[in-house]
């Protein structure tokens, strides 16, 4: 049953201060919570469940029999952030994520400068999801990862794509022969870049760009190419990650 | 001053409904309205703002002399679908939007099949307007242009992209020599696809992807390689449209 005090808990995970308090976070739908129980590397603190979803998920039921709380709709709507909530909620311990310095080193990376916008940060998640980018590092004045909008826009891909908070100055500071790449507007196209075997892929904030301090460290300014006549200002940041990733994998 | 009766209206805007009844739409912020009376291709049936926003553009006024409605912020926040109103708001007349065929034939040109995120289709229509794409046909399920979320995201890509309604049934029977690409999961790949010169891009439903009545018109399936060792289901459509547009435009 679902207690007063759970339904208060659930509800103030809502609020990034209470989801730091806690070190948890809320994943939904019967999808979402699916690829949870599968891929099993989180620690579960509950699943809030009507019955149609208990009695389906029956034979998994050994996974979160401690842990399983049945709900009513009307329970369900209340813990709930989605506008239409889908059977099943779970309250989800937050991974440590610490840099791995060498595997940055190896392979294209992403570096986000201040991404604002909780839909960019968990479609930018897909995108590395797809092409196999291992680590998404986040300045500090990212959205939080654990943002339910963040977490339900990234379709599953906060399972397998690493994401982290970090300087980017400390990560310059421990790999000084790192490649940086900025995306930037009106600089060398990405068709003509001679693009090095490995680096860090900054995205700039979704209305300021790349900030200052954070250009100061790029080695390679990059651009998408603009065909338009005139008044296309800019790019979406998750699309100009996705053609910009496409890109250099293709090479 | 604004009335009572105008309030109204204005606030029924937020409607498809009443945007289709009345023929019009709303333009909301300071960007996006200068651009909408700098472009001047779209005529305002009036422009909300607080004083402000008149003080400083009273050098253009003489646009707006008959139209100007000054409110003070309590009314700009009841008549704004912002979270933050930023000082002025536009109601404008929708544009007649009929397909021209032989603009269609040569060039490339999207066709979005049951697009419902507002935020994908105004971040298509940015994409069609930096890539210099002049058409963007909507299935007639597609979510409305005029939604103030696509005008919003679209950042002004609505003045220069010409957006329409249209089954593309109808299409292919006018033009039955139009390569119609769709991009779907497992073709050929982007990157080994023999591109004809002109042809009418093919992008999916969020969730279902294209579907079967339009399967069957396409006569170039194509596929963005994805990288990841498993999971990664799909990429979120705005991110694919970009990666499509921006590989064909760089041949």
């Amino acid at each position: 049953m679902l207690s007063k005090n759970k339904l208060k808990y659930i509800q103030s995970l809502r609020l990034k201060k209470y989801r730091q308090r806690n070190n948890a976070f809320i994943v939904e739908g019967v999808k979402m919570v699916d690829e949870l129980l599968q891929v099993g590397k989180l620690e579960i603190e509950c699943i809030c469940a009507i019955p149609s979803w208990i009695e389906t998920y029956k034979p998994q039921s050994v996974l979160v029999k401690e842990t399983l709380i049945p709900v009513n709709e009307k329970e369900l709507k209340q813990l709930s952030n989605l506008k239409t909530p889908n059977q099943v909620l779970a309250v989800v311990k937050q991974a440590d994520s610490i840099i791995n310095f060498s595997s940055i080193e190896k392979s294209y990376n992403l570096y986000l400068d201040n991404i604002q916008d909780p839909g960019n940060l968990g479609t930018i998640l897909r995108i590395a999801d797809w092409f196999g980018i291992p680590n998404v590092i986040c300045s500090p004045t990212c959205v939080e990862v654990y943002n339910p909008k963040v977490i339900q826009s990234s379709m599953g891909a906060f399972h397998r794509v690493h994401c982290m908070n970090e300087e980017l100055e400390k990560i310059t500071t421990s790999l000084p022969n790192l490649s940086i790449l900025g995306a930037v507007l009106d600089a060398t196209s990405i068709y003509t870049t001679n693009f090095p075997k490995a680096g860090l892929l900054v995205i700039g904030n979704e209305s300021q760009g790349i900030s200052i301090n954070i250009k100061k460290l790029i080695t390679h300014q990059i651009s998408i190419p603009r065909y338009a006549k005139g008044g296309a200002e800019s790019l979406n940041a998750a699309v100009a990650t996705g053609i910009i990733c496409a890109h250099i994998k293709s090479l």
